[in-house]
């Protein structure tokens, strides 16, 4: 089974999608860009989702659900949204089909035109913003600190399974404050936020830093975002926060009497993440064998395997290990499939990503012993009955914290420092990679960095260091380094 | 603040639209026919999501993700489907938006129309099916037992806030098995695991039936339902489960290859329940000073509401009594707000519809005494600060038993036999209800009765009794009687 995949040497986006199609993670679809999230895959997005919304909710917010649809005229009323979002999205025009008088099928009835088209939600500041008016009269309803996990849709020309597909699922924050400095406030808690549960859930490092105005989210005032790096050297955006001042209170003439009794804008955050983290999951940890989960996030921790068959003796102690297991909050299968050899079973679970496979044969038992084989370094080890479930539970953490460490020490190993803009074109050439190199802060310099190297400027650290130095591009005076590498 | 609500008596209608906004559940929106789920409104929602979602786990579903969007072309490959499904509905013709040349805004781009249509999806069997042709090849493939939440879209005229809106939640079941009967088996399982959902958790119970032939699912060869009665007379169909056949699988040409290495179609099921359950929640219990929540599906289960203020003595004292219960898994919240008087919050709660509400005062704690006021029959008691924690946890499972069984003698007393036409019109013009009743089995029948007296026939009882009769409109025999009512 593990032949089916290409290697990631031979070819990095091949290995992605065989990984996608192999593990059974999503399928695509009959239209265009949208991809079916198939239920294995599902699994490990509902893990994603419960855990942030546990996490959101912890910090005071609450859900609830927008319209998925948006008159087009709300998306003219702030001045950069639009720009930014009145593009490739899908417009409802009509509201009826009717059979065909011509011949077989439907068409759309010419008479059932709507009024004012509708845009299926590409990101929905405009519609909560109207909605917003009519919660927020005075500082006592303020904050609200509402989150929603919904679908949207972008019209993307170029798509991939779950790092862009048209149609994708996300969660979608936005809050409203009294106050310039609790709105900021909230924007950089909730970056914290998802750095933390990138790091802790999904053992993925990230950057965390500031988008230069360019890449800003348009209406946002600041846009705080988390970037991870992939094996194959390249940038991906996982999460971002917009701090977006009073833009969308003004647009939509949202204010509220503070206490002193004057009328004042609303301050506004908005923060996302998607099912992009799907992918960004899938090829931070994953090999040439296939899926690679971490245990926080993997729909099954542990599978347990009888050998060469499931006897009744087996099953009976399978089952009590699987007790212990589930006792601690472990999520374990055994495999009773008896049409399928051990072998073949091995391979797919490697496939999938199971992080720890236990092979329980009869010659073992009568040694008191269980073979225990880990996903991510695929080291096997014959361990003793006796104490199984502590061993196994402890497995889990120590290869949740190796995922870790190794994604970390990749990234470690792939960021590199450079001074001049030949040592700049050379490294994205040849290693690839996070650069850190300093950039004069214009967005002209950007742009054709941007253009003679395909590298974009991924974020102004938080952490970064001052430091004097001089831009990589126009040799003007820098105060720190920033973050560049191609990205996804 | 209850005074703000109309009564049940003086308008039915208002009452329930003055709940839905006073007790903070919805909100319309800018968008014809969409509502706002507002966060209180949203956190029912999600718990009746997560208790039906874990149901489904345990009988072997799984969860995945299907396409928004649907081709023009696949509604009509089931014949009855699409008479029933592609009418009103929301139909993309375009992809992108552009800058209006002769002004101000934004219009749909004439150049960037889609060579098919795509409608909002209203429904999902006919992307699924057409999925499915992709998964199933042997009999080891089946069954498929897929779930989805999602939203929808019907283009609906007249709208209500949760009982009918143009965009809604749900989720939809699809599942493919090897042979009729297992189909046959799925159906009805859901069938009765959707009344064990309603009559458990919300207190509501339901009539479990067959839909007519008139009535059935677009596409269906059966539908079962689940018919509840409204606090006015009127029926309410809470979720249906159908069992489909081999139409979608003919439609989407999916054959499998049975354990004889012969070639079948499949068969298949479908079954949804919708965000309506929650206006199905509201009308069962509430009453003249707002929402009635049943204890299990209460986002608040108990407040407490240190009087007159709160000071540390008495908020030391409700958080020792918040943890206890806490700890019970009763979800507790401690009104600490020093703005507003405890008459003015015990109507808020009320209106909220919170199930236990403990007032604990100075003079109260000195006696070691707590007030606890119960929100179904607003009773009132004095109990000793000693086990004071069993006491509420007892309690809330009597709401939830007195709940039903207030639901369940209210239906009783409005459930009529009648054996002849002037007694069914003269009951469902003055007393309303369900009535039982003979009918001869024909949709001609069926339809007249509906035109004379907007009288639906609900279903065919699962456990109606052989009764020889006469239809109570032809005269011609019948076997055994059917529901009748006038419905939402």
């Amino acid at each position: 089974m593990a032949k089916e995949i290409t290697s990631r040497a031979e070819n990095y986006s091949q290995w992605y999608n065989d990984i996608v199609k192999k593990a059974g993670l999503a399928d695509n679809s009959a239209v265009r860009g949208c991809m079916v999230i198939k239920p294995y895959g599902y699994a490990i997005w509902e893990k994603i989702r419960d855990q942030l919304d546990k996490m959101f909710k912890e910090t005071g917010h609450v859900n609830a659900y927008f319209p998925l649809f948006i008159p087009k005229s709300f998306l003219s009323k702030e001045a950069q949204h639009v720009e930014g979002f009145a593009k490739e999205c899908a417009v409802v025009t009509h509201h009826r089909l009717m059979n065909d008088p011509n011949g077989k099928g439907v068409i759309v009835d010419p008479e059932a035109k709507l009024e004012e088209e509708l845009i299926v939600r590409p990101t929905s500041e405009t519609i909560i913003w109207s909605t917003y008016k009519d919660w927020i009269q005075s500082y006592r309803d303020l904050p609200l600190l509402i989150n929603q996990w919904a679908n949207v849709v972008r019209w993307e020309m170029r798509t991939r399974p779950f790092l862009r597909t048209a149609e994708f699922l996300w969660q979608e924050g936005h809050t409203a404050h009294a106050t310039e400095n609790e709105a900021r406030q909230e924007a950089r808690m909730i970056h914290d936020l998802y750095a933390q549960f990138t790091e802790e859930f999904m053992a993925m490092p990230v950057i965390q830093g500031a988008k230069s105005e360019n890449e800003r989210f348009a209406g946002a005032v600041d846009t705080y975002t988390i970037e991870a790096l992939m094996q194959d050297g390249k940038a991906l955006q996982a999460g971002t926060s917009h701090f977006l001042g009073q833009n969308f209170a003004k647009a939509f003439e949202v204010t509220f009497m503070n206490e002193k009794n004057e009328s004042e804008f609303v301050w506004a955050t908005s923060w996302g993440v998607t099912t992009r983290l799907v992918g960004a999951l899938i090829m931070t940890h994953s090999d040439d064998d296939g899926l690679v989960l971490p245990p926080k996030l993997a729909p099954i921790q542990v599978v347990i395997v009888p050998i060469p068959r499931p006897d009744p003796e087996l099953v009976a102690k399978a089952e009590e290990i699987a007790n212990g297991l589930k006792a601690k909050g472990v999520s374990v299968k055994i495999d009773l499939d008896d049409s399928k050899r051990p072998g073949f079973k091995f391979a797919e679970y490697e496939m999938k990503g199971v992080p720890v496979r236990l092979g329980l044969g009869a010659r073992d038992m009568a040694n008191n012993q269980i073979e225990v084989a880990r996903r991510d370094t695929k080291e096997k080890d014959n361990v003793s009955l006796d104490g199984i479930v502590e061993y196994v539970t402890e497995l889990l953490d120590d290869i949740q914290n190796n995922l870790l460490k190794r994604a970390y020490d990749f990234r470690q190993a792939n960021t590199t420092r450079v001074d001049n803009f030949d040592d700049f074109k050379r490294i994205l050439d040849t290693k690839g990679g996070f650069v850190l190199a300093h950039w004069d802060r214009t967005t002209e310099t950007e742009l054709k960095i941007k253009e003679e190297t395909k590298a974009t400027l991924r974020c102004i650290p938080i952490d970064a260091p001052e430091e004097a130095g001089i831009c990589v591009y126009s040799g003007k005076p820098s105060s720190r380094r920033v973050l560049f590498a191609k990205a996804y």
